[in-house]
């Protein structure tokens, strides 16, 4: 579990796209953004107070979270300047990169004198247990897709934050690492090893209030076969009370996968829920959430109403058009 | 890699199924087995001759092989007593558990001491790609389980066997520790990280020649909550043209979930095809292989009979009756 709230590194990002991660994080919870920490030349901004690390501190932030991307892969001299001297004003620090934090020899050494801490979200610091299939408390939905990268964290995100507003009970629980950066805790899925995957997923959304949800953030999909066992293992190990549909409808092929067409939604819906029904014989498909950002306005909201009429289930773009209707389906349960 | 012949440990052994590692070892390479060493309470039994470390060591065995499997594979302290016993008196050591030998201190210290190896096979030591999906030459078969541990593997094995008789290419490819003790190699898929599984199996299971079969080792179950990302896995990186449903008829629920239910054959078989059709558009249920241990052969005759008229399909028990009648069903395709 990550420390916050959290002081913001942008280093010298060239854009704020590369700043994805930092963005989200101030998007989905900004009472965890205490300030941004630029670096000369940097072109992202967050619209957030540019502090010192002094002046960080002073505000209460315990962890410098990297929220850009590095140039590269490599963790540059330039960064390593602020990052040790973060670690000597006393943060924990935070990085989803592929170059390891733990990597880094004076990273260690010098987290070690000051007694902070180097997450790695990448990788699992939780050894996760074997899962035994018991029924758990609470409610639980997952975003299931047709393709990965169709928008089922944003679903969940988006779900999590309305049923607060509406006074429910909800979780948001990360399983990527831009989901745990922005939360501070969560299981890094694609890193767990085999054996461990649905267990950790069992370990991630344990017994709670009969009327709290969690709401699982969706990886890869059933019809994706290079990851396709780690959705099979977030259906079984979340035992998922409801499951929304997640789909891009301009999709021309499986992402990274030429050769593979996407599935319909009928036929996701009928293949997840079958697989689902296993670990929890309740669920229920309720939603269906479109990524529309490649549609018109007036083509998306024809495609909605026409999946509204073929699959007898609520539609929506939660990024455009809301998620209420979603959020309406499981308050109906 | 592994000095042959081994001296097999069973431990406590709760019971025989803990064992199936001793006993796909006994089962398929008998001459690499010199003995059994039991512990107080061990409730499997090999059949082979009971013997002392002394006695083992005396009739050639250069491994101790731990060849009983406990859930979360942990070694107890009972364990080392005979473990670091069998450094003292020579023995290398050979173990698939998740608590690997090397993670024991004491084991790596008088291991050290002695000169002796140890061996965990369960170690992936290659980097696995992630899956392509590509469609890859030469024929692939797996079974699929409505269970763990109901004979996936012997099958795979048998069928092996009879088709090199026939004078058919064949390769058995494994992918659980017992496989590998047994051949020298193949995948530890269970101890593989999520996003490298199906990867893993592509890579295990490369281009042949077009007559040419791969027997891949079946792991976990579909319906199994614990283990199904990792069956899904290796559904869809092998690819596979043809299934085998596997099945054990006595068993009174899921392998360690004890409210979870076995499903039906016919349910097995539409939900592995539906899945493997995914990767492999041809893919087809060729045949049934049943555990029939525990029933009479009056008894399992007539359920094989019963299986074949209801499901249309060739039915055998490989253990008891041959695989001949899989390995038909492969031929004719």
């Amino acid at each position: 579990m990550i420390e916050t709230p959290y002081l913001l590194f942008l280093g010298d990002a060239p854009d704020q796209l590369a700043a994805k991660v930092a963005v989200g994080i101030k998007d989905w919870r900004p009472e965890n953004a205490v300030g941004q920490y630029r670096m000369d030349g940097c072109k992202a901004d967050l619209g957030l107070k540019d502090m010192t690390l002094t002046e960080a501190k002073a505000a209460g932030a315990k962890t410098l979270v990297i929220g850009v991307a590095n140039r590269g892969g490599v963790i540059s001299q330039e960064w390593k300047k602020v990052l040790v001297m973060a670690l000597e004003e006393g943060f924990d620090l935070a990085s989803g990169l592929h170059n390891l934090l733990r990597d880094e020899p004076d990273l260690v050494a010098v987290a070690e004198a000051t007694g902070r801490k180097l997450h790695d979200v990448r990788v699992p610091e939780v050894d996760y247990p074997i899962a035994n299939g018991i029924k758990r408390r609470g409610k639980r939905c997952l975003a299931v897709g047709t393709d990965c990268s169709v928008g089922k964290m944003y679903t969940a995100m988006a779900m999590d934050a309305e049923m607060r507003k509406r006074g429910m009970k909800s979780t948001f629980r990360a399983t990527g690492q831009t989901g745990i950066l922005i939360t501070g805790d969560g299981v890094p899925l694609d890193a767990v090893v085999a054996d461990f995957m649905a267990g950790s997923i069992e370990w991630l959304t344990p017994d709670n209030d009969d009327d709290h949800w969690d709401l699982i953030e969706g990886q890869g999909s059933l019809f994706h076969v290079s990851y396709s066992g780690v959705t099979m293992a977030l259906i079984h190990g979340g035992q998922p009370d409801a499951l929304i549909l997640s789909h891009e409808p301009t999709r021309a092929h499986m992402r990274g996968l030429p050769t593979y067409q996407l599935p319909t939604l009928e036929t996701l819906r009928d293949t997840a829920l079958a697989l689902a029904k296993v670990a929890n014989p309740d669920c229920q498909v309720v939603g269906v959430s479109v990524n529309t950002q490649h549609m018109s306005e007036e083509d998306a909201t024809a495609y909605l109403a026409k999946i509204e009429a073929d699959l007898g289930l609520p539609a929506t773009d939660p990024f455009r058009f809301g998620s209420g209707k979603l959020v309406d389906a499981l308050a109906a349960m």
